[in-house]
């Protein structure tokens, strides 16, 4: 099978969240970068693209020259993935999606809602694979999770409790000219959600991931602790799913002794589930009534769902890198299908859909919040 | 020293938590079981009463009779333990209050809040040692958790996440006729809340425990998930502090897979801390950019708060048992400075103005969830 | 049911484990401690008696004395508690039996291997009931552990790995005067093994108790760390049990990071076993080919032997106080059938052979020890 | 940097570890994969070359007419993965040493002791890069255990506990047709040791790796626990180190319940440190006296050391993979400077001189398992 020659919008050099893209998308040989916009001077992103072995004529300091330029090269990129600051989503995606280029963006989607409208209509226009990085429905034990709860291996959901604390922002790291801090503290080039927005969207769609529940309302309380920080650094968001399943939803920047501490926890009429990222091949499941069983990848309990996604044998840890690389091994899949005229199965990929319902999220967050924690619905 | 002379009213046969403060009671030899009134009927609580081997002229059909006889004997009880369904705390209370003898009450301390009012009244009035079982405040990593937050170790709070869940009402227990479900079930004899009154007031009790912080107001959404089920079995509810923390509080019956999982954790500016029933002799305490320590009771980690609270070496769990005894023993010295005239300085133990607190806790809990979850505050 | 009169031998004021048994004793109200010889001077033992206010007529400064006394009194002791240093447990254990008086004594039995063999038949001759608190064995779930392997739940034994580490002697404590240290190391008072007659025998008792295995030989490499140390501080022990099960056993009191680390882990033909005394409310179970259980303590997975040694609901943990008020609540069983002529049935308390086996098993690793691992039998 | 010219010897269909060889070598984008002899025959062999995508002419059916024609090539492989069953390692490698092609070879080095000290003098003779695949010593928090043992954190080391359970052999999967078992079982194939040649090299170069220990001796308990088996499936080693140190190993493949649950703890004077492979991402440390420290890969506890190969920040978890990426990206660096002349100062490499004690460690097992545990020495 040839590799899908892939392009880059973003993720020069300092950038984190880059380096993860390149890896995931190398690791299971299915893409070769051969293009990029690493960054927004031309100099910059020549450095970048030398330091990635690139040619110097594919790599650019603007994202639509290369969009232009790429779309009409014999060989040039069949998908670009996308990892720049937030608000140059949209702008960016478009000029791929207008060219029929396939697109793997980062999330959230965008920062604000209405670019997240235009962009899903951008993408249903343009017929392209659309994939938006929501990496942790990559682990294999997720894909267990949702699928025994589809199952109904916990019955009806009753609740729902997920959370992602991290502790990186305890302090004005913003203030002190680190990037990363720098760009996802800033609303211009963030959105209007700080937690909310960069993990508390993972948080929210890892929930409705593995039980398929659909949201009805929520209600919002977010603090901004840090003095002088323009957006949330915690959010408490209770949640009202359609069949009338409850939940709590905590994201926190600013909670010491937290990395990356997502964990999703399902409590159903008749069984719970557990899983935490930071433990992430283990899936702990009790049916009422009887012991909890410690379901491992690739483990005697592991079922149809996680082997797919599985590339070695339990007990040796697969981990994050392996989770992401498995959202761009399945936009492989996808785009040859589409290559191939074929019918791709993947259901399981995250699109624009759930980009935009998690740009819906944070806005919902931040108007009942606003409201003092009213009840409001996603603006979808 | 000599004992003090115990009496009981509820926990006969059947009845969980009149054993335990049985044990509790003896575990430091501080209290001698002397008189009971065990169950409704002069004939069962006889029963109950040659089971643990009172005299039979000890032990009463009724708890009025009770602490009248008592009240006049020479050597009649110092100190009774209510351990009966929440509607009898405070009636049964009254009485012995009335006559000068301390009272060890179980929580809540009444199932309405007009009566918890009135107990305290009937306490200030009594000058009676009166002490609520807030049992979980006998741990000794409890302890210290509350030295170390107000010894700065955290810095100023920002978040305190607080959960209690249980699996044990997943289905609908109270109409097999098992005792301890029934009542805990009938909002008249446990009061307005179920899950909320049964755990979440030991959760919230936790949490102001260890934190010190004062409640500002509270929005719930509490849920009946069994049918039929007449009071609510699982609550989210979210906490503003009076100094600006914000924190969610989670109790539940109906999450499988979880025994007794009461659990708090706390982050401040400068720290973090965590611990969990299931695991008391472990504190996890994070200084903020450095890395996590297991603080262990007994252990290298352990201060004087925990040590004073600790009967034997570290790697040795003490449990649940121990704790409650701790509570009893704290009850001893408290009635013993009484006696002799000195000053407690047992700051620690829980009270009937804490017992308000937590009545006043589900009773704003279940007007905020009326009101779809609107802002209220403590009915003090 | 009356208490059982209780003496003590051993457990003045800073010893650790006289204050143990006094609360195992009293937690499930079976005994009352009536008598005492706490320490070598009248005048230090009666110090300690009216501490715990017995009567003055009743702490003795000679155990002999103590043992022809209450021998002699109506309402003298029915069984004594020693709790001294390990070379006093045969002198005064030997009066007491010489007198019909029960004997629940602290382990190792003796400190040497002939005093063994006398009180083993000492034990014989008298006919009283003789009890020796391997406190381990009291934990539900070790209970549970036995009576799963018992009914083939891991099959035909093949691996048996067992430790005690701890780090309390990682220094020289001993030459600070710290008491527990200087004679816990002192051949003279506590035998020929350091942590092998500690510990090591505790943990040797727990993999034969959970096993039911009798071994065949063992091969033993001790060593002393800690410079001017008379006795082992770590030992490394391999195992063969008599019907092909193999094993290996640590013991250690210089392993920094380890408080009371007893672990056993049982492995067969269809499945697999893990216990860890730190953590003692769960049993880790895997039937080979399927996921691994957690079995707590009084929940969905735990069996009639657990349950017959439990005290409070699942989740809320029980410890080492419990599980020693379990071997003294089946003591008093066992008082009690003896007075009655009736059988007991307990065949799961330790007694006196289990103590011959337990110095024979110190005895065995020093002799392999000294002749560089060789393997030899225990001396029974 | 240009990538390095990979070839690959066995890793055909089915083959467990070809698999991870080609992974680890692509995730850094450091080594190309252009030609292997992937089975015994050149049809098979070519099929898998087909699945991919190597270029026809580059496939071969025999590793020394791969070595050959490579070897003569102008772009022909510059280094060769030896990923075939053990007893293959020897011949092949030496194909590729004799022409100055650069060896990572899977371990163990050999199935025999004779062939290891041969393909050390082949390696020798050739000059080139030899990198034998101990991938645990890649994992980022025992690079960092290392350097803190180094650095003197537990001072000098007193006791090594390091052990391997798995439980995939428990019965006789070898008579099933499943070739893992198969080759693996077979003397011929993998050497006289069972579980000891297959992780028990890993546990003692694990062991030595952290610790920088020699070995004086070792005594070893082998068994073969399932009927018919021709290798040990379980391993009970005791271990002299040359300055006193002393410690145990355990293999298992026959331990339910274990995946693969390589452990090692070690013990010094003023410090422990334990580390475990299924949650590579957090080291255990904790110095005599203090309070356990978790130190998380990334996180505030971590070294330079662990920083050093580590991809992704705190909280997301690095596994096998990565580890083994390590390795291979390491091998790159050794390769590329000795291109350049420049020197590596890549001590850390695991090379033949690990291999060979690793085969030697296997033979000393045996050997002194057939003297009923004779303390014997590695003949190296």
């Amino acid at each position: 099978m040839s590799r899908i020659r892939l392009g880059m919008v973003g993720g020069g050099r300092d950038a984190f969240i880059g380096a993860v893209h390149r890896i995931a998308a190398r690791l299971d040989d299915r893409f070769e970068l051969v293009a990029g916009c690493f960054a927004s001077t031309a100099e910059k992103s020549k450095a970048s693209g030398a330091d990635l072995g690139l040619a110097d004529d594919r790599v650019y300091g603007d994202f639509t020259e290369m969009a232009k330029r790429e779309g009409r090269l014999k060989a040039g990129i069949e998908a670009v993935a996308i990892v720049t600051p937030n608000h140059l989503h949209f702008p960016a995606a478009r000029e791929f999606l207008k060219r029929g280029i396939h697109v793997i963006c980062d999330k959230p989607l965008t920062s604000t809602l209405a670019d997240a409208r235009k962009l899903v209509r951008a993408s249903e226009r343009s017929g392209a694979v659309f994939v938006l990085t929501h990496n942790y429905t990559g682990y294999p034990m997720v894909r267990q999770a949702r699928a025994m709860v589809a199952d109904g291996a916990v019955g009806a959901i009753r609740v729902v409790q997920v959370e992602y604390p991290q502790d990186w922002l305890t302090t004005a790291l913003e203030d002190t000219g680190q990037k990363q801090a720098g760009w996802r503290t800033d609303p211009a080039r963030s959105g209007a959600g700080g937690s909310t927005g960069d993990i508390g969207t993972h948080a929210f769609n890892l929930a409705r991931f593995v039980t398929g529940l659909e949201l009805d309302s929520l209600a919002a309380d977010l603090q901004t602790f840090v003095p002088g920080r323009r957006v949330d650094d915690n959010a408490h968001v209770l949640l009202r799913f359609k069949d009338g399943a409850r939940g709590m939803l905590w994201s926190s920047q600013v909670a010491p002794g937290n990395e990356n501490g997502l964990r999703v926890r399902v409590y159903g009429a008749v069984g719970g589930l557990e899983w935490a990222q930071e433990d992430p091949n283990r899936l702990w499941f009790t049916p009422f009534g009887e012991a909890t069983r410690v379901l491992t990848r690739a483990g005697p309990g592991a079922s149809e769902a996680a082997a797919r996604v599985s590339r070695i044998p339990a007990g040796h840890p697969e981990g994050y890198l392996e989770a992401f690389a498995t959202i761009y091994t399945e936009a492989a899949d996808a785009i040859s299908a589409q290559r191939d005229g074929s019918s791709t199965g993947l259901a399981l990929l995250p699109g624009v859909q759930d980009g935009l319902e998690g740009v819906a999220f944070v806005d919902a967050c931040v108007r009942s919040s606003k409201k003092n924690g009213a009840w409001v619905s996603l603006a979808l």
